[in-house]
């Protein structure tokens, strides 16, 4: 997969050199690169951002450097254009698995009090990373093209699979354990050193189920509890 | 403030020397400092994870590194230790602000499957950036960190002021404009040129009830309607 990003901060995605999706880029699985804003704007003293017409708080990115930089970004990646900005979409897992399967994408990232509305119709969606403000619209495009690229097949390599997971399924991830058997006093649940896959299976899954219940009785909800997941619980009882 | 972050990937949070934060930590007004929890581990290979008890696939990070670490951090920091994962409350802009008035905060950041479940005993918070996975707890704490310290007094300085801004009040914020006038075709809104403050804070008010009705009902419900908001609600049918 292609990405690029445009942004005023470019240095930032750096980020992206490290760790796991560093390696996915030195075997060329994924490429990343970023266009700087700030290039492609006609002012004399190269600024991009202005006052907002009608008076407030802040300054607004004018249309006209990210209207070109988008223009000149796509005559090299045909890829949909996404802006990260609260009134998008909010991110979540689907989302990611979706986004990944695309070849190319354009990450559009805002700076200030926002981009001139008529910048928009060069974006193709827009993304929210949650209910919270940021100093800039890097600071969520970080995690949303790492969560999408990590999807990438080839990125994760097979220790790190992605079956069982948070969110896989709907449910939060049952506790992990490693050695030693006891630290600090505290020794690992005897179910796990007991070798039965089938008892651990149901540990897990009693766990998962628990847990999501407890945490996320909003993602609880919408679980289709099998056979087994009812009997499960009622064990506990 | 100060953040004292722990994680295998300290070169990460880079990041943070760039743009609002660089400024606002040159300014003294935050200090950033990382603890790399391998320097902590007292396996002689410097190994800090290991293979989960039970099997299946991915690595844990071990109890050891990740509480010896966190107890060598709070010699220096007494703040309240928050873990990035996916079982925590969902981040939102009310966390945001409840702890940008804390003096110290750790952040604790995994990476591999998880962590050791009895490690937790020296974690106060976790926190959730969203529904979707991360290749490591760096790409939640980013955005987290930002979204705290941005409200630090004196980070934002007056022209990026945090009133006005999306979720401020429960509503999105309401389209920007900025020179010129005509953008390829595309007029400012007569309103916002009309130096009409009474009109310009009316036709906002109304834009920002209209954007997040049609694209947040779920943040929409709950906000109470004055009696304004239904006049302005109104005079558009």
């Amino acid at each position: 997969m292609k990405i690029s990003i445009l942004t005023l901060f470019p240095e930032m995605f750096n980020i992206f050199n490290h760790s796991i999706i560093g390696k996915a880029q030195e075997k060329g699985l994924i490429s990343i690169d970023t266009l700087n804003i700030r290039d492609y704007t006609l002012n004399k003293h190269k600024k991009v951002d202005d006052y907002p017409y009608g008076g407030g708080a802040g300054m607004v990115m004018a249309a006209q450097p990210v209207v070109d930089s988008i223009r000149a970004c796509k005559e090299k990646n045909n890829g949909k254009v996404i802006f990260l900005g609260p009134k998008g979409k909010t991110f979540n897992q689907k989302m990611a698995e979706e986004l990944s399967k695309e070849e190319n994408l354009i990450f559009l990232c805002g700076h200030y009090e926002g981009i001139d509305e008529r910048a928009f119709k060069e974006v193709d969606m827009e993304i929210s990373l949650g209910d919270f403000v940021l100093t800039g619209g890097e600071m969520a495009a970080i995690p949303v093209i790492d969560s999408i690229l990590r999807l990438v097949p080839g990125v994760l390599n097979k220790s790190e699979s992605h079956e069982d997971e948070s969110f896989s399924e709907g449910l939060l991830e049952y506790p992990q354990y490693t050695r030693p058997e006891i630290f600090e006093g505290e020794s690992v649940p005897a179910v796990l050193l007991s070798g039965h896959h089938e008892n651990i299976r149901k540990w897990r899954r009693l766990q998962s189920l628990e847990i999501t219940k407890e945490r996320r009785p909003d993602l609880y909800k919408d679980i289709i509890l099998t056979k087994e997941d009812k009997k499960l619980l009622n064990s506990k009882k």
